[in-house]
């Protein structure tokens, strides 16, 4: 699969070692045009030089150049095992493992492949955002599709995808296209517009890979104006819990009575992924629901509202639980509710003040997006002072 | 904390917006001096471009260069959204959140406190690696260390050691030193020979963060014959699992049908942390002790070892978790055994094809270490085919 492009990379990383004059290589057009002969008598040299680079790379969080380094190390010596194995941990931070869980996840597999075989006809253009695996495209595609296109930002990922659709018959039908979805023009990336959008571009806390932003995109530049969207609706539900240890994976303020809380300036400002099972936590709400958004209906614009938590026992609340409820139809959904088996965890945003509740005393809780994210506040509330405070 | 940084910040970004002649600042001293004078009616425009400028470097994961970016924005326009969102962000990229679930881990902090209190003289001239908040510094220093040289590489998380250090008043004691500790010399960095070692940078799977590297490096180059080193060894111990999720969530074979095992290409080739609390799992064997580190002895080098797992139930196994004990003296210790409340998650390596075992036939594991990593292999198992056989 790597063949003919780690050849060219390779060519491109000796033209800029050439060109900055390394001190180890000598500058010059002979190793600049990346042949094979004109290498071999330098390739330890060039190999450790190579691994080196990558090792730089990937110390300062620069993946893919660490990856072409890496590459072109590996292409030169087949058996060189730092080389290796610093491929493959590049690989690892430019395909994140959270893919594997995510291609392994049945229930949201089943829940797309049901809602495309009863959408798509042979009649079906279909747009996909973020192919993955190519997973979407090829059920599609499967389902009678007359073409599918489908775009990932990833390279790697993209290349992987072009690769998946080919070993299973469908290139033919599906086109990957390793471009932003918003980057797409009409005439120019697609031929025409598309009748049926798809996407599962959602992160735990629904709006975090930009699923708003790219929908209302391609409905106004690159879908028809009856075309169908997967997922056309999801609601966003949420419950108040008490757990010190959930509350202090983001905050501190004492450690063995030292005040460490100048690290509380790096807290995070947002919600973000556990996995609940993980943790002891009691729920002091009942779940409700926080905010709906209709993927199919008017734009979705930046939005508040106030909804009272339904509070079912007394406790000092450390942390709002999140989730959504992804509807692909009108009778098709997939969640990440708590004690789901979805390959999502859920979202959590956590107070840094625990923040007393009495059962059957409702408290208001302010619900917001920006279309990329979503954060709560809780108005009116009384606040326990600080996370060393008994509980 | 950052006044002062971030206007140096500032002018330099501003020298370099000059030098590149960017399109929409003009060229030339009068910006590039970075006075505030200088700067005021051409604010709007260049916060705008700060601002776009750290969204793309946080794109390509550039989070040093974003955190400037937003930075000098703020700096700027105190009331920028976007540009306060967006240092949140980059600074949530550069101090990762497990520094939380760290400080906060009391059994941690309790077992290291109770060590240093021991181990510690007026005589104590002492070393810590990986200064994180400084805790462990600000500790051997409350012990009556005579001198603490505390190293970190983070320059972020140091600039954050040394404001904690000083708000608890150990400043005139603790020297917080921006730099790997394997960078330090002798005589430039640190005065004298230290007499006390102190690191815990370990991971969930011990040699993770190169705390062989950095203790062998020490005792060589910056420590007294007879320095006391915390921790003094450690043991890893394992367990073998049968547990299809989480097998899968490092391999994929088939999704909806499709063959989507190109994926595993991009499989991680080595252990990665999971907090077993969050998956169901059934135990095969019993635990088992893998490997054992002296780090006060002799110098410790790459090693294999061939161990035989007592299985005690029939079974697939799909994954082999392990842990270590880190043992800071002689009688305190301090473990992420499975249902341990450490904040470190355990470490595993999952295996592409299960393994068929009976209770009562144990069978072989190799164990093997290279400084920096462990790793695992089944010798002469029988193998079932694919993650999709059935278990």
């Amino acid at each position: 699969m790597l063949g003919k492009q780690t050849f060219l990379l390779q060519g491109d990383l000796l033209g800029r070692f050439a060109k900055t004059g390394h001190g180890e290589i000598e500058p010059g057009s002979k190793y600049a045009a990346g042949t094979q002969t004109a290498l071999d008598h330098r390739s330890p040299d060039l190999v450790r030089l190579l691994v080196s680079q990558g090792r730089v790379h990937m110390e300062n969080m620069q993946y893919y150049d660490a990856m072409k380094c890496f590459e072109a190390a590996v292409y030169l010596d087949p058996d060189h095992e730092e080389a290796s194995v610093g491929l493959k941990r590049a690989h690892c931070k430019i395909v994140p493992r959270w893919h594997f869980a995510m291609l392994n996840d049945d229930e949201r597999n089943h829940a797309y492949e049901m809602a495309l075989n009863r959408a798509v006809t042979s009649e079906s253009i279909v747009f996909d955002i973020g192919s993955g695996s190519g997973l979407l495209a090829l059920i599609a595609a499967r389902a009678g599709a007359r073409q599918v296109f489908s775009c990932e930002i990833n390279p790697t990922v993209a290349e992987l995808a072009q690769d998946t659709v080919r070993l299973n018959g469908y290139d033919d039908r599906v086109k990957i296209i390793n471009e932003r979805s918003t980057k797409l023009r009409l005439g120019v990336d697609l031929p025409v517009k598309q009748n049926l959008l798809v996407t599962e571009t959602v992160d735990c806390g629904l709006l975090g890979e930009g699923i708003v932003g790219s929908i209302a995109h391609a409905r106004e530049h690159l879908l028809t104006e009856d075309a169908r969207i997967i997922p056309c609706a999801a609601t966003v539900s949420a419950v108040l819990v008490e757990s010190r240890r959930l509350q202090r994976l983001n905050f501190v303020e004492k450690s063995c009575g030292f005040d460490v809380s100048p690290f509380n300036h790096y807290a995070t400002p947002e919600y973000f992924p556990v996995r609940l099972g993980g943790f002891e936590y009691v729920e002091l709400s009942e779940p409700f629901d926080v905010l709906h958004f209709d993927f199919a209906g008017a734009p979705i614009t930046p939005s508040q509202s106030i909804v009272k938590a339904p509070i079912k026992r007394d406790g000092v609340c450390h942390a709002i639980i999140f989730w959504f409820t992804l509807y692909l139809d009108d009778d098709i959904s997939v969640s990440n509710q708590p004690g789901s088996t979805t390959h999502w965890t859920q979202a959590m945003e956590a107070f840094r003040k625990g923040i007393a509740v009495r059962a059957g005393e409702p408290i208001n809780i302010q619900a917001e997006h920006d279309c990329s994210t979503i954060s709560f506040k809780i108005i009116g509330p009384r606040e326990i002072t600080g996370i060393n405070a008994a509980s």
